[in-house]
């Protein structure tokens, strides 16, 4: 697309996270910059996701400037709005038709595993129409489920969020005794749920046992495990991921939950306290312990602007203006920008042009070397692994 | 109790706050000042409140210094470790006789409502005994609901806490539309969910409705206000106060709830969904909507170290200084830090000796001058009432 001006869509889609603004500001700047600006005409966002290209809603991003667009750069959420709509065959026709009718050489997507396949789809319709479109995934994802990436934008900072909320969860369990248990986002990866690890400052802080979606969940397990805790610590704080899953693979919390679906066919798990109350009522009836406490923490863990990871920050600006650089490279039309993690002594990022079908459609999971034998932990390698993205969490001290 | 060296006991009890390590350090600060430590012997630290002065549970807490001083009152929940014991009447006489044999002069007991009382009977029961025993509550409670306080410790970092993550959720919501409802900490008072309001910064900024205690609350009304919202601004974001009561005074919590009572009769509210997921159900049930969320804040409200008010952390302090210095003082030998402000153009807060009585038993509620005509949501008086205690939430910007 270096040839004359044409326009360029950049668009916001699935769950947000508390730094997606910035890879849309990294893009809009990356766009402006000298040698791309003179093959860009007007920088476009649609509104909500492709709902707002099939609706003709867009706002004039280019002329964004000074401090408002420093403010959207550090705003929680998706600026633009989000979408979770997986379009339909006749949905891509129609995209591409306003994108014709438009002028639009490009075409930006910030989305997870579901929108990376939505951009697919919207792609591989243009090539067939013969329509020269450039189409880039931007990574976000709090579940940090992207096979493409070491680690996702989006993910450090609800990590931080996760990692604080627990260590001042288990002070307050040090304090008043008793179980807690903490429910966290994460739908078929544990990275999120993991995260709980680096709140731990002294041998016995909590949380003192994890429950991932990568571990097959026995509620008779789950049950003598927090007991053991209790007998060893003389109280429990347990951090569940809400993706975990039964030894047939099903998920707990839709066995428990409202079993509400969204169009990419998954089951709602946030949004209410189902099954952390499930899982408390568990623990009473097996222990006979009366003080069971489970909390979810729910929506707010994705924006919270008092917990964003600075470098989650600029990660995210990063992978906006990666893939501006690749779209205007001379290497592929279509991809997704993967974050590869630099094999040097202190922590590096690099962002890598990949096909499109490394973010597309099957989540990355937690490794094996990640998870401790014991099943409902993590090990010394992931906590080495999420510290560089999370930051330190603020020391504590305790007379008890 | 100036004239020899004798032993001072601090304690800490209830729901933990933020800050309430603040005050701890502030009332040992001001013990070690020149003026005072000539009168003052050992300081100790009982854990676990009342318990750990029953058992003999005691921490030098004299003898911390430097850092690992200034980390313990950076640290939130309490540092004893806390209580939700009421003394029995042997409990009382239990506690005296350890006083005697340890020559305790002066006790210090920091907590809300429920442990005014408690210091309140031992001082009674030292004052019927002929020992001479000084005796001062300094305020904490998230609930703001001490009327001896103006706002105790501890409300502001809650409130902070609060309202970061309505601004959030509400930013959340504007990408993604639908209904969310979150559920605040509050017993008695709706002081910490009004403080949501402090999350807006647009007109049409969420929380688009807030529920007290304070309002007689009917899931009728609730179901028709959220509907209306919707027409209005085409999503809804509803916060509500785990203390809301139905037309006959009786908790709605409670009635849903699992009720379990703690030792002062008090009904559980918080670690557990159920309040905001049967809310979740009428909205659904009522309005047809099918995006409907509730998130219940839950614990990590009171404890979350990113969202201390700077103001707050001050404040707990000098109401732990302003204790030590009023016991050491001309006037009362036993009573509660009251905080006033300060009629001047500036906030400023002023700390004054008051009658335990003051800080005991019965809770403030909000003002009617606080609370709109509508009966969900605050009024101007309460944003500028709570604005100074809380700071500035992050500016924020919107494209949809």
């Amino acid at each position: 697309m270096n040839e004359k001006k044409r326009n360029v869509v950049i668009a916001q889609s699935g769950g947000p996270t508390a730094v997606i603004n910035a890879s849309l500001c990294g893009a809009v700047e990356a766009l402006r910059e000298k040698g791309v600006s003179k093959s860009v005409g007007r920088i476009l966002g649609a509104k909500h996701g492709i709902d707002g290209i099939l609706s003709g809603d867009f706002v004039d991003l280019g002329s964004i400037r000074g401090r408002r667009f420093e403010r959207i750069a550090m705003t929680p959420s998706a600026a633009l709005g989000s979408s979770r709509r997986k379009p339909t065959p006749e949905d891509c026709a129609a995209i591409l038709a306003r994108f014709k009718e438009m002028d639009v050489g490009g075409f930006f997507y910030i989305g997870g595993n579901d929108s990376a396949d939505t951009l697919r789809i919207v792609a591989e319709a243009a090539r067939k129409d013969g329509y020269p479109l450039s189409c880039w995934h931007i990574p976000k994802t709090i579940d940090n489920d992207l096979r493409s990436c070491d680690h996702a934008p989006g993910y450090a900072s609800a990590a931080r969020f996760v990692a604080s909320a627990v260590a001042g969860d288990d002070l307050d369990n040090r304090a008043l005794g008793g179980v807690k248990i903490d429910v966290v986002m994460g739908r078929d990866s544990g990275f999120l749920a993991a995260s709980a690890a680096l709140a731990r400052k002294r041998p016995d802080d909590g949380p003192h046992l994890i429950y991932l979606p990568e571990v097959p969940f026995s509620i008779e397990k789950f049950a003598g495990d927090v007991k053991a805790a209790c007998r060893k610590f003389g109280r429990c704080v347990v951090v569940v991921s809400e993706g975990i899953r039964g030894g047939d693979g099903k998920s707990i919390a839709a066995k428990l939950g409202n079993g509400e679906k969204d169009s990419h066919g998954n089951v709602q798990m946030s949004g209410s306290g189902a099954l952390g109350d499930a899982l408390a009522r568990a623990v009473r009836e097996a222990t006979g312990l009366k003080r069971v406490r489970a909390d979810t923490f729910g929506y707010i863990q994705r924006s919270f602007a008092l917990a964003v990871s600075k470098l989650d920050f600029e990660e995210a600006w990063s992978a906006g203006a990666s893939a501006v650089q690749a779209a205007f490279g001379r290497g592929m039309r279509t991809g997704t920008i993967g974050i590869v993690r630099a094999k040097s002594k202190n922590y590096r990022a690099e962002y890598v042009a990949m096909q499109i079908e490394q973010a597309a459609r099957t989540p990355k999971s937690m490794p094996k070397k990640f998870i401790a034998r014991s099943g409902c932990d993590v090990t010394k390698a992931f906590v080495e692994y999420a510290r560089p993205l999370v930051g330190n969490i603020p020391d504590t001290e305790v007379l008890v």
